[in-house]
């Protein structure tokens, strides 16, 4: 039986896995892999981690230190968002994230002597996407702001 | 009984306390001071603290996370630097740190789009300076390295 939301949904997912910011976390997500143990698995099934819906997000408790594997998570996507800079733009971005114990917290990005990105941290116990095409669409827009940061201030960026 | 290198030393403090560096610092950890048991401390008390010989340093284990004092003295030192810069040149510093469990790290300070001062942090759990005068120094240098970077790329430091 054809369901065509069920195929837009596929369709969906395509094109976000194509996308450069999540084929460069899928690299690095397999790069960890010292031992070959997710050779076999997609590269959707290596993200699926990411992919909280509203419901399950509701059901995260914010209370006490954010999980292991949440802070492994919100690594994995900043650092894949420095090596997404590095490879449109040819620039390192190194990341410094601070972080509280509550969920609040900071990451930026400096290139040079140029702040490329700045972000502020909410609700980090509860960090994941609804889908792939907002995971992608995220780090996609991230990259982007700092690229026109880069080449608003170009000389900063080189100092 | 005179002795010159003592009259020397306590000149050296003097001149230390004055700086615009240690001054900040001071009001800074006064500031702290919610009940008032510090009122009756001098200045020179208060910065005891920070003061460490070379003898002591040795002593100083650097296995383990760092003690909770030291943290508390090096977010002041940090925290001084920002309120300086903020001081000379009216613009706000916000640091942000980054520190290792085995007390390596960085700390930044961004003034708009500007990183203005970036320094690597190393033996963490022995900071601590010989003198007044070198922790005056140390200070002054990087308030004044910051003030060079954002003489120098004004307009990035505003944007």
């Amino acid at each position: 039986m054809f369901d065509p939301a069920l195929s837009l949904a596929v369709d969906e997912d395509e094109v976000a896995l194509a996308s450069p910011f999540l084929k460069c976390l899928v690299r690095l997500i397999r790069a960890q892999d010292s031992y070959g143990a997710w050779e076999g698995k997609a590269d959707r099934e290596l993200l699926a981690a990411f992919i909280i819906t509203k419901e399950q997000r509701r059901g995260i408790p914010i209370i006490g230190d954010p999980d292991p594997d949440v802070l492994w998570r919100l690594d994995m996507f900043y650092t894949a968002i420095g090596l997404a800079i590095e490879e449109r733009c040819g620039l390192m971005a190194s990341p410094i994230m601070e972080l509280s114990r509550e969920g609040f917290g900071r990451v930026l990005f400096t290139t040079g002597r140029l702040v490329a990105l700045s972000k502020t941290l909410r609700d980090v116990h509860r960090f994941g996407f609804e889908t792939l095409r907002k995971l992608a669409g995220a780090g996609t827009k991230l990259v982007s702001d700092a690229i026109a940061a880069i080449e608003t201030y170009p000389e900063v960026a080189r100092a």
